[in-house]
């Protein structure tokens, strides 16, 4: 890993926090959608896939962009009328789920499924981070899709390491 | 519509029918993912819907070239390891995934969510495939996802239409 | 089209006029790509198509999108490390190609080998665009794949209509 | 890397040797479109990138699968329409860029632009593969693609590594 991928992993780690979510919040969604395949699964071993998948480039990149944007809308600091199609999750909008296929196929389509599943039924963290957005002024639009992407792709990553030992 | 598209919408009906998939079947699982936002929202119209999906060339190429992988891995015509891999329905074969996703994309990322959850919860019709391809000598490792990204085509679709009315 | 699309429509068009770029700059970048394959292909049947490009939400939602992010990184407005990752068009950040993507796909795969031609290439308003955001404080990063995305699918939607007349 | 990753990236080498296509063939194409960015870029460089990129399994699955309906459709023996789709490389077909786009996502969307860029200017050996496809009674409307994302790949595994240093 580079100077900058490391760097950024930091920052990508601090950014999560600051929106209230940890790697223990996303481990935990990996854990519940794979526990059924693996027997021994631990908690331990999701949050270290977890950050494997953030010491990428692409993730970081889209973790930063998609954040960015939910807290310029808070802020009404984007221009219309964009900061209402964020601000409101507008079903059609649609850039939120580009962004997250964006993380999702660096660990290959086997990931779409579970990406699909875990947004659709709100998994875990992304239930509560799903009514903070619906209920507080708090723009939660590509966070919820950003935290099923990067679980979806820690799955992806355990099953491509379990499988093949 | 052009008359190749006509022609081939036919012959991806047919062959879905071959398989043993009616456009009924696909309607109830896009009804079922999709009556809880709609109200009123009928069987017919969910059909409807999906025949318009079946006319895109897109998704006829996807259907031709998926399903006669299946039918070429049951007569053993596949060269290996391919024919393994698809006969196994091999988790890191991602190759099904890839395609599902040139169908879903035809209407957008809003879709993703939809064909991940009923691939995963293998809603209606998607069950009884999947058993006939695990406890039977047919294979149904690309039928199963062609199904779930038509339905969820169909549900997005729909989307499309009824938000904006 | 529904009111909300024709709206949007007009608003993208002018986003894209405010940042220097018009239907026919576009048309144009179509023009050059499809020339060879059909005789008798107008500036005017090209514009034509651009126009129909742009009245798809999920064009309007990248393009909005795409050059908020432009607008906010030439204000400053973005949260580091991301102000500089868009201010300097950094070769790995890549969202702007995953955005771009989500243009293309909705007229299917077969606009990837235009987009990537077009944008390498820097055919036609892109040299111009890219001059800009290379020589000025203006920010083109995503304001050049998405000119980019929107000429090569026009180019696919008169594909889709030229094959099978 | 696993056993399996190992015993495929022998199999997806010997099989593009099968078709014409060597290791170098497609290092000459990544070094083409990347020398002018690094001083010093060597053939050698290329050829050990080209190797990893045919270590992931997204790429050998892709290979096999793209190359075997190759093949099949060389034999007549995929059922119509899809025999003449293939055989005449159809302008709409798509599932061939569908396939690339499942090489090119796992090195991120930054390889995009590069594999659009060579697939239409058919840098090196595509050229002859393309000729081949077209003048003989081989098929080929799978193996340009997969060649294109291949060395796509490799440009973006490069890049990847050359910028971070």
């Amino acid at each position: 890993m580079s100077y900058t991928d490391l760097v950024n992993k930091e920052k990508a780690i601090k950014l999560l926090l600051s929106r209230g979510v940890t790697i223990r919040d996303i481990a935990d969604i990996t854990l519940t959608i794979q526990k059924q395949y693996y027997e021994n699964l631990t908690i331990e071993y999701c949050e270290e896939n977890v950050i494997k998948v953030l010491e990428k480039t692409e993730v970081q990149n889209v973790i930063f962009t998609g954040i960015a944007l939910d807290i310029l809308c808070e802020k009404g600091l984007l221009p219309e009328p964009l900061n209402e199609l964020v601000a409101s999750d507008y079903p059609l909008y649609g850039v939120d789920e580009i962004l997250a296929l964006g993380i999702v196929n660096v660990y290959g389509s086997i990931g779409l499924t579970n990406f699909g599943y875990v947004d659709k039924e709100k998994v875990g963290i992304i239930n509560k981070v799903d009514k903070i957005g619906k209920r507080t002024d708090k723009c939660m639009t590509f966070l919820d899709d950003i935290i099923g992407a990067i679980a979806a792709s820690s799955a992806s990553r355990i099953a491509h390491n379990r499988i093949k030992e």
